[in-house]
């Protein structure tokens, strides 16, 4: 199986596009910037949805639906967020196609065209907050926690897979509180079950933090992130949580009657990750030979892979092939047993290599005798003959070993890419050479930020959480500064 | 609680529109025809996708993704699809919008019209199979078994919350094979499938049968389809598969290698049910007084109501709710404990009957003492005083007892409301007086089959499978027929 994946030493772009596509996880469709989503990539989405559901749901979230449609005008009702998200989307302007005069083609019907136009959501603020001003009227109807999963279209003039697409997929939650402590905590708690998820399912170490103002979404008081460094030191948004105080309660006109009997606006969250989480999951662990996938969100944690000449081996080894898989799969472990016979053992080998498979299972008539297994790691590629005894309580620790190995090789990975720098000449200095997290003082306006953007393409990320406040200067102006902030260049 | 719901006899319509917004199914949106579902009928629609994609995967197929959008010159490609599906649709013409010149709302931006115009898609048969054609090159990719999650939509004029919407969610699977045989028989799984689906989940007889040339899908060859009966005696067609030939893979110039070498067409399926499906279930069981919910689909399954006048009691009864909850919930039974203060017991009550949970169960300072209950079953409406002892098993037992007590009172309803009409007059008599399902001859072209509907509003629902031959008369124009065919009313 020649897989010609190129190198990341090579071209790191051109080593991530060519992974997702030759490992079968998406591609780009005829629709300029939309990406079909293979059943091998939405393999591992459906676990994260699955995870990440479990999650809302364990913090009393409960999933709805709203319509993909926004009238245009509800658009122009929060100032901000019009200016942040009106512009680059798809804009529905007819409602029928008829024949054309040659009967050749379908045209637009002129006749059809929309009183008002549609935009396909973007995000869905604010058409869940004017639903929402029908669904509260009292302090009893809060909180209200609700999340939904989407398809979202932001018209992207440049797209990769996964990281940046017109249309793509999401989860958004959005909720209701009576006070403004309940909602900042809300947004908090699900930047903590978001970097829960990233850690302990996609094995991604994040850095949780807050935006600055010129990063925060549009319509925001502050927004969350978390933030992940991928193997060519660039940085990737992985979610982000937004405490939207009362602004869209405002521009919807969405009011509650209090305890005490007075009427006041309700304070609101958004929250969302994406099928962007794919472009991380792949960039984060992956390598030369191909993807390399923690074993919480594989679809298949082990392959067992047959090896024999005649037929009657064939049968048996296939046979033995069976007991360990069930044998698996009784202590929970997702397998599958390859039993093509159009190919060959070596071709099979690098073909789970490519798809990042965990675990992969050799047997051969000797192993059969000996009642052995061969059996290869993805992540290290160490490999070992083992009894074929208690193998579902080996496999499963081991698998939970890979899982932990690839968040601690990610954690080093970042430690040793994280910087600390205290001039201009250090900062642009690492920027260049090496990469990474540059933690430096900023002196807290946008102005500075935006000149050191255009200077170095490096952006804040965030202000850490919890940052420990120290004196310094900004590494531009050398104005005050009283923390260190993150720096990365990002995708 | 003042539910005010219109009752079937005074308004069937008016019912079921009552049911559904009161009971927090869904509701109308600020988008014209597009529904917002709440959180309780998600609830639902999630347990239902739950069993489908079980059913789907254990029968192999795998889930992917493809854009909502659909290159105009796309829907012409196939003749008679494009006859079918293309018009009434929603159409995306621009992708940008701009300030307007005084600033205070935002317009279309003529500067970014698209090329080509793209479609939200009405069914995803023409992107997926342009998509095929770069999967599919041996008999060895062959069959392609995929199946897709979706929003949809269709342009509708005249809307009814889930039973006819502009957006709706739905599946539509799309298979690929090497046969013509292969293709048929997977359409007629699929078409298993979703009878299983209905009867064991939803409680719902289905009759399976074909489609008349008439009622066929835009594209397909054979549609079959599950058809329904409401309590106003007309027919819901509650899903469909079809078998699409060769002619999407003509369309889509979608070749593939056989066996022997030679280049063939692939053959095609597809099928798909939809939130329609939550139609169906509120108008097949409810009553006058609210939803009954199948306990397979119901979010809660139980709910307990404790009942007290102290607090010393309440914090008692409560307990002693616990208690049973998670007696319950060790028998895999969704269960809620309502431990609300500002309502009361028959305010509860009145909720739950409204929200369709199959059994209730009551608890007072005195149960506590006798170590009782008191329980009651939506369906029948029955209650009764019990021990608290094995509830898990009781319980567990009743719930799929009222489960098949549903499916019953269902059949029978069917049964009873199913007849055979051999005149003109009978056949006219029966719509008029009775409604239902009427079994009738007819001379098998559609001339005669359009006339009938023009003259009754009544359509063939389909020709049951495994219809028993028959000689005799059509009803209309005494020609020769060889079969009855199942006419009735319908959604």
């Amino acid at each position: 199986m020649a897989k010609q994946i190129t190198t990341r030493e090579l071209n790191y772009n051109e080593w991530y596009q060519d992974l997702v596509i030759k490992a079968g996880l998406a591609e780009n469709s005829a629709v300029r910037g939309c990406m079909v989503i293979k059943p091998y990539g939405f393999g591992i989405w459906e676990r994260m949805q699955q995870a990440l559901d479990k999650m809302f749901k364990d913090t009393g979230h409960q999933n709805a639906y709203f319509p993909i449609f926004i009238p245009k005008s509800f658009l122009s009702k929060e100032a901000k967020h019009v200016e942040g998200f009106a512009k680059e989307c798809a804009v529905v302007t007819h409602y029928r196609l008829k024949n054309s005069d040659d009967g050749k083609e379908v045209v637009v019907d002129p006749d059809a065209k929309l009183e008002e136009e549609l935009i396909i959501r973007p995000t869905s603020e604010t058409i869940i907050w004017s639903t929402y001003r029908n669904w509260i009227q009292s302090y009893r109807d809060l909180p209200l926690l609700i999340n939904q999963w989407a398809n979202v279209v932001r018209w992207e003039m440049r797209t990769r897979l996964f990281l940046r697409t017109a249309e793509f997929l999401w989860q958004e939650g959005h909720t209701a509180h009576a006070t403004k402590e309940e909602a900042i905590t809300e947004a908090e708690l699900m930047l903590d079950v978001y970097s829960d998820f990233a850690e302990n399912f996609m094995a991604l170490p994040v850095i949780k933090g807050v935006k600055t103002e010129n990063e925060r979404f549009a319509g925001a008081e502050i927004t969350y992130c978390i933030e992940a460094l991928m193997q060519d030191r660039k940085a990737l948004q992985a979610g982000t949580s937004h405490f939207l105080a009362q602004n869209f309660a405002k521009a919807f006109d969405v009011k509650f009657t209090t305890q005490n009997g007075n009427q006041e606006y309700v304070w609101a969250t958004s929250w969302g990750v994406s099928t962007r989480l794919m472009g991380a999951l792949v960039m984060a662990h992956s390598d030369d030979d191909g993807l390399i996938l923690p074993p919480k969100l594989a679809p298949n944690q082990v392959v067992i892979v047959p090896i024999y000449k005649t037929e009657e081996e064939q049968q048996k080894v296939i046979e033995y092939g069976q007991q360990i898989k069930s044998e698996l799969e009784k202590n929970q472990v997702r397998v599958h047993l390859d039993q093509r016979d159009n190919q060959k053992p070596g071709f099979k080998f690098a073909e789970y290599e490519l798809k990042g498979i965990p675990i992969r299972i050799a047997i051969g008539p000797r192993d059969m005798e000996n009642n052995t297994i061969e059996l290869a790691r993805r992540d290290t590629k160490e490999k070992q003959n083992m009894q074929n005894i208690d193998l579902g309580i080996k496999v499963s620790a081991l698998l939970n070993q890979i899982q932990q190995n690839l968040y601690n090789k990610a954690l080093d990975f970042r430690n040793e890419n994280t910087h600390r720098a205290d001039t201009w000449e250090e900062f642009t200095d690492l920027l260049n050479t090496k990469g990474g997290f540059v933690l430096a003082h900023w002196d807290g306006t946008g102005a500075t930020e935006q000149l050191i953007k255009e200077k170095t393409k490096a952006t804040i990320r965030c202000i850490p959480l919890n940052n420990k406040l120290e004196e310094g200067k900004c590494i531009l102006t050398g104005n005050k500064s009283i923390q260190r902030v993150l720096f990365a260049k990002a995708y």
